[in-house]
């Protein structure tokens, strides 16, 4: 117990801010990586290098490249949802089509300007990454469910599972897109778009 | 030279049926260890356990377990391919969801009686298994364009990008089905039904 070294309550938060810049310059370091270079070459010592912290101090703030990975893709997630979110709070969305356009356009925008985000998003590069997707769509689809019942463009008995298959879909042909092409192709992208709304109009009778 | 070992005909041919007959027992048993116990299990070794062949010996016709998973789900495609010939050659598809029930219904029948075929299909297991399952994929649904445009189903002009996509959508929602289910989910089979009739259904017009 008196071996316990003491520290004052403002040596503690210098170490939590520094702490907290760290785990950020590391963020920046693996996105501008996975942007530049690729999936490959992003390694825990590359990101560390990168970013001037030592690899050994490295494993003090993430224990492997999966927690990296995981940790930028949540960052990339909150900005996506943020835009999407703006797009769907529009007053004007007199169609099924106009309502999934809203969805497409800011995540189209987004995976173009951040291909750090993709390199992350479709190729399923590990468990934690592929759990990070498969809940953000969950809880995306249901929120786009809610909203096309409020607005009056499904009927409220329209199952829950329409808006979820909707996205896999969607995800599906996003992950097709920019497979073709860095930037995304547009011929995948719209049938994405063609596809989804063909198939919430068949609800919306 | 003329150290060379010299094998007559006869004695050639029943190496190479001995071969033969090994590669299938090979298969058979990596096809029961895979339906019975799931991926993990089916190792090169149990397999060769399985056949009753040592497993030195297994190196000989198998270099890994890749090179078993990929021929029999080569096989599987075989076994596929002939059933949905089949269902498409009937003479009656009046509709365009008639065509595309001749499309999943024996697909959706195979998976369910072959879960070794369900292991290999969906998981992404190796390159190998992706490659031809894409292959697969994108020849039967250049099939089908043709087909579903000789039977004056859709306009000639058709893109034949648009059948690619309604394979890949549900391919996406098979995985999803037999993910949910081991007997693969109706609702989501169903909603691949739906989903890319309605899709096909766009260009009909």
């Amino acid at each position: 117990m008196f071996e316990k070294k003491v520290t004052s309550p403002a040596a503690r938060s210098v170490v939590q801010r520094r702490g907290v810049e760290r785990r950020r310059a590391i963020l920046d370091a693996a996105e501008a990586l996975l942007g530049e270079q690729g999936y490959e070459a992003a390694t825990l010592k590359a990101v560390g290098e990168r970013a001037g912290i030592p690899v050994a101090s490295m494993y003090h703030y993430f224990p492997d490249r999966h927690e990296v990975d995981a940790e930028l893709l949540r960052r990339h997630l909150e900005a996506v949802e943020e835009r999407v979110t703006a797009a769907l709070g529009q007053s004007d969305l007199p169609t099924l089509r106009d309502a999934v356009d809203a969805v497409i356009d800011p995540m189209r925008d987004y995976f173009r300007a951040h291909r750090s985000c993709v390199e992350l998003w479709f190729a399923g590069r590990s468990e934690m990454v592929i759990d990070l997707v498969r809940q953000f769509d969950a809880v995306q689809a249901d929120r786009f469910w809610r909203l096309l019942v409020e607005r009056g463009l499904l009927p409220s008995g329209t199952p829950r599972f329409v808006a979820q298959y909707a996205f896999e879909v969607g995800n599906r042909l996003f992950d097709t897109a920019f497979r073709a092409a860095p930037t995304g192709d547009d011929t995948a992208i719209d049938e994405a778009r063609r596809m989804v709304t063909a198939y919430l109009e068949t609800y919306a009778v």
